[in-house]
């Protein structure tokens, strides 16, 4: 799993995503590489992802957001894309920039700022063939759920 | 492979993603759940399809567009969502709808009408652990150059 | 009259509701319902609403606001929807994903945080079978008109 | 049942209230009442709603849609608001000024040009002290799944 | 000269507008008129307007903003609007609930939370009849102007 | 009374801000002055416009609409601005190009697209001045309520 | 001179960017390069521009447009970006995603479908080496006046 | 070079306009020019630029952003705009009046607050008839991806 982001200010966004890889024992690389500052080195890291293993990326980015839809250009993995808020126009630029591609070129996006959705999309992507990992979904999602029954009994308390 | 919609006039934009994956050779079954006319199916449509042997889900839908989060909520495949523009908005609802999902319960989003791009992510989905679709994703995007080639020579003959 | 909201975050918002409520003598019960956390939950709350004697429902969500539009599908009762501002989009997205409901599952919906006015339509259901509520409705009416010139009286003393 | 709108025009909208009014046996009258070229009409039209036996009133409007709002303003009874959709903004400007109302003075929005739902609003309403009318919505929301199960065996017919 | 707004709170934001009619010499009454919590007060005062000898009224309002514009359907006065930001939307649902009111009943709207400019319109109409006011309204764009220039000079010491 | 617009195809649009002036009997000068193509012409119409005997300049223009602010910063006349819609984005892009005009320098706005309502407010700027006009108002006005009222009846007919 | 986009498609609103290129006599070459399915080529097509003897590349494109920021990533040359519009959001999506660009990489970007404008845009910048192409830039300008005036006189003819 | 702002309080974002064009040695002029306080001697100083020897022109404006557009009606000199970000709308509406220019009068915009690339657009155009200039531009690039690749560094460590 690849773990990509245009600078090291998104990381505090996107540590979420890695966090989660990481909850789930799925091993990740993770690195700034930027399509408008490093553009060779973002194309080689798209093509080369595959043959290096990786089975999905998850690219994060902000503002004209064209990380995760330039990755997607030159792979055949699937590309999570994470629209990245800066500090104007809360990331609906991102969010367009990362969701509107063209037929043909797909980025998986999730919301703004979602960067560990993007974490359980790759992590759902692998569990697609790796039943240990549904499993662990599974374990995941119920979790979710007695985490709410417990909000509940808390609000129940102060009310 | 399933793909739902949440009415049949959904098709004109869903349509799309049934080709794609006819022409990957991924076999899907193609309904209509409405989270809203519907939601008990909804409900039991998204809990059981893991089992009942689908891998990924793709769900289109327009306005207050629930079905996508609502299939996400109750199962551990991976939903790709699509969103359809109806008549006002230009989906920009369908689109909020779809992708900003809390954490916890993510939907993959494509671009507003993308069905072709939701039927290509869940083809680089199951690519992942299959290297015959991993290749034919490859000739496929070979294809794409090929044709903005032929293009790019059709604009020079307009020139 | 059930005041239910997505996360006990939400409470923040939701609680103006029940405050509402109770300056009405209007029981309520009040829960944490999460559409996307407890969808199987959720469900069975908005299905079993009526017969346990609820007349209305107030539901609060943010994002992809979802609660509201899937509980009005499993009840005839009807279903008021407050969009819950979350850090970005200034609500937007919730607003949305509450108010543009297909033909057939409305949602009575009211302004960006504004669980208030959420539990003053449901008094205002309520009153249209109930004389007393109406009388205390028309006395609400009033002092809002009151407050108003006690204002416009503090205005004129500033000037 | 009371269903006004600013303008005649808006009746190609609105009929489709009063359609489902006159489809669940609820006696409704139809009104042009302009909250800017009738303003003194509007504000006896609200204030004298109650007394005149009306129960809801629905009121449609485009553009800065003060009618609905100015309505809440002069009655207890719950008024439902249609934002009604112009040539330009798609209604975003009539959705905008019927939902963003003040903490005091709810209006129960719905989609924009969504008037077929604010007369099930308003049955709603009314169906919460009237169990024949509560029975008709049951039956309505049954025969909206048996149209999508239609729907989705016409879809199957064409695939 | 009339100045309403909607609420006390208002006044942040309409002092402005006072100062500049003060700056004028032009007198004028301020008051708290809500549309909606004090809707028949706010009718009398724009129908009486004109003959209380107002020659223009500036109204300000946040929201579901309906002040201008009602007040503008029960005077032949000139009506300024001024849309008053709220907490979220950065008032753009008062400036839309403001501006785009229908054929026959105009507002003269300003920038959201633009009551200085406001003000200055009601000056510059006034002064369409009144040589003395149009003779301070000249200065006061010369002094504009000095003002830029000295703006422009204490730049070239800190450059 | 000077109506001017950036170009002879807004006079489709501003056309009805000409025929008000007609219908109420006021004289007008009609132009095309372009703020970008011809800027100094621009210039100086602003700023002879008061000593030609002037008394409001209406000004209409689409996209990034300069004119109607430029020439409120070179006049002490009001300036009526009428947003003029293009092809894309509604004119939400001139409503903001005219309305967010610095303090100082205010531009009264109208509707997008509002070129009566524009003519509308100049006329009730002259009123201020000229009882005569103001009558003429109050007939307007007045027969505003007996068109609404017309149409009501004739809503009631097709009942 | 290059000028480029993403399909054949947006030839229709780029070929005026070729026109205007024409009538100044600037040489020009046109391709199809499109960002997302031919990337190797549109980061050659960028990375020789300049030794190749380009002065200035136009490059528009729909939707998530990378086209124009990402050749700006690979070549010293200024970069052009025309946002085009394609059938939802009139170009909302390619404006943000072309203007919106992180520091160090610079778009200057159009209007929306402004390819004319990206046209002149490319002619001033040349211009500012070139006098015979500033005076040809003068007599254009010029011209547009001319053009106004005309318009001007058309218009006074049909009033 | 000049840059220009409608006002002083615009330097906190147009002075990292000034400060790459120090980095590059191009040396600069930096005035307050009010479009809307001081017009006359905007359009002269936009006027008279060219044969000042300026050879671009960058504006920065807020709001109802006008100085970059009417700069760009009275030179033949490339005018780069900064959409100012003011209090609110995050600079949507400085980014619509400057960039939706209509045909024949182009700005060349860059992102809201985006000085810092503006400075490199007037750069990156004299570097077209400048291969100093031109050399500098690619050590700037060369340094930018350093730069991230640095960042990548920092962030292998906290990894």
């Amino acid at each position: 799993m690849g773990v990509v982001m245009g600078s090291d200010s998104d990381f505090t966004v996107m540590s979420a995503a890695v966090q989660v890889l990481r909850d789930f024992g799925v091993p990740c690389e993770v690195q700034v590489v930027s399509a408008h500052r490093t553009p060779h080195k973002m194309i080689s890291y798209g093509a080369s992802a595959q043959e290096r293993g990786l089975k999905v990326i998850i690219a994060g980015a902000g503002g004209a957001a064209h990380l995760p839809g330039m990755l997607a250009s030159v792979t055949t993995l699937p590309v999570v894309g994470v629209p990245v808020p800066l500090g104007l126009l809360d990331g609906m630029d991102s969010l367009l920039s990362i969701v509107q591609m063209p037929a043909g070129v797909p980025v998986a996006t999730v919301s703004i700022g979602g960067a560990r959705n993007a974490g359980l999309i790759a992590v759902k992507i692998l569990a697609t063939s790796d039943d240990s990992l549904r499993l662990k979904l599974e374990a995941y999602s119920a979790e979710l759920g007695v985490q709410a029954e417990q909000k509940n009994r808390d609000l129940q308390a102060r009310l």
